[in-house]
């Protein structure tokens, strides 16, 4: 006897999935920008052949997304997407793997490694000394709060003068701390007799190089590199 | 007389919008991990005091990100979300801004400089084999072609032993190369005199220190960093 295949549902989840992709293959192969006006929901319903419900989920995709915009007269129009958008929204500690946090615990290492040659060319007398407000403000020298710590290494993420990478770093923070918190379970991490503090990372971004600057660094987040599995 | 505010349609964009932040928020206030099952469609539409439709196109969108799968049998449940789904679509170089487009091709210049300690922390003798045998098979040690380059530095992403940042970095190239395109403008960079190519990186990450491998690194950047404006 021949295996029978079981009738099932038409999956309309993976239709939605379909003229998704459709949409935004569309739209890159045709080189559409932003300002460009595109053709309405019942239009691509009828060229692709599928029901208003199913191109209505697909375009609310893309609306979210930043992709395209509805405006009340001239229909939809191509839009200008927020590149983190969607990124943000599922940077959930709770729903993310083991796996991906550690990840991203080590991108933001990484990142903090990586920025230097942005800081030494971007630098300007009014950051440096905003950067030292930030030092003086801090209760301990050696034991800045998570607070202080935050605002300290966001002030160098906006001094690379790079939006993008300044916005992500901070959305990577709530994921950091998660990770380390989790690896800590409670105890106290005390940092090594010859540790870097913020005040030594300012002095050398003000009179070092970026050699320097990123050897003292690489001291600085070493209590978080010791986590790095081999 | 008094000015009248007009009839204007009710805005269901913006309906979706907040029903969409509304459940995000609510999965991870109360914790909700993946395989948790989740009320359905007419129950949140329910309670919200909404419309199913709105509801619909909430519960799409954050079927598109990962956050929420429907079972067949069990309705729809919490879920893993690729974290870098939301990233992955919009990274279309019509339609991100010029200042979004060079940030991204300066994300990938931090990547490259602040991988150096993954790389060394977890290289092994395998990797370091197949590195050779990419720099070997180029056509010209001089002048990789785009092909080559990419070949090699995505063998390097993989050696950090970081998924997430593979896949991340990889997304970035064609970004960074239409970037790089533009400014070229049809003409060819010319590398210095003491430039620093592929198989001098491979013998520092065979016999080198990391801060070796990085002052090399910078220089074989060079032509891109060129490009950065202060």
């Amino acid at each position: 006897m021949i295996n029978k295949t079981p009738l099932r549902p038409i999956d309309s989840i993976s239709m939605t999935d379909r003229v998704e992709n459709i949409l935004r293959e569309y739209f890159e192969d045709n080189g559409f920008k932003p300002g460009d006006s595109l053709p309405g929901e019942v239009e691509i319903a009828e060229k692709l052949e599928v029901s208003r419900n199913v191109v209505r989920e697909a375009l609310s995709r893309l609306r979210m997304l930043g992709i395209v915009e509805s405006k009340t007269r001239r229909g939809m129009i191509m839009a200008r997407p927020d590149i983190l958008g969607g990124l943000e929204r599922v940077l959930n500690p709770y729903i993310l793997g083991d796996k991906t946090l550690q990840d991203v615990f080590e991108i933001r290492l990484i990142h903090e490694m990586g920025m230097a040659e942005f800081l030494f060319a971007r630098k300007t007398e009014k950051e440096i000394l905003e950067l030292e407000e930030i030092v003086v403000s801090q209760k301990s020298i050696e034991r800045p709060t998570k607070e202080e710590e935050i605002r300290f290494h966001t002030k160098l993420y906006s001094m690379t003068g790079n939006e993008t990478f300044k916005r992500f770093q901070n959305m990577l923070f709530p994921v950091f701390d998660h990770v380390f918190t989790e690896y800590r379970n409670g105890e106290e991490i005390t940092p090594p007799a010859n540790h870097v503090h913020h005040d030594q990372l300012v002095e050398i971004l003000k009179t070092g190089t970026v050699h320097d600057f990123r050897k003292a660094m690489e001291i600085h987040l070493g209590p978080y590199f010791k986590m790095i599995n081999v």
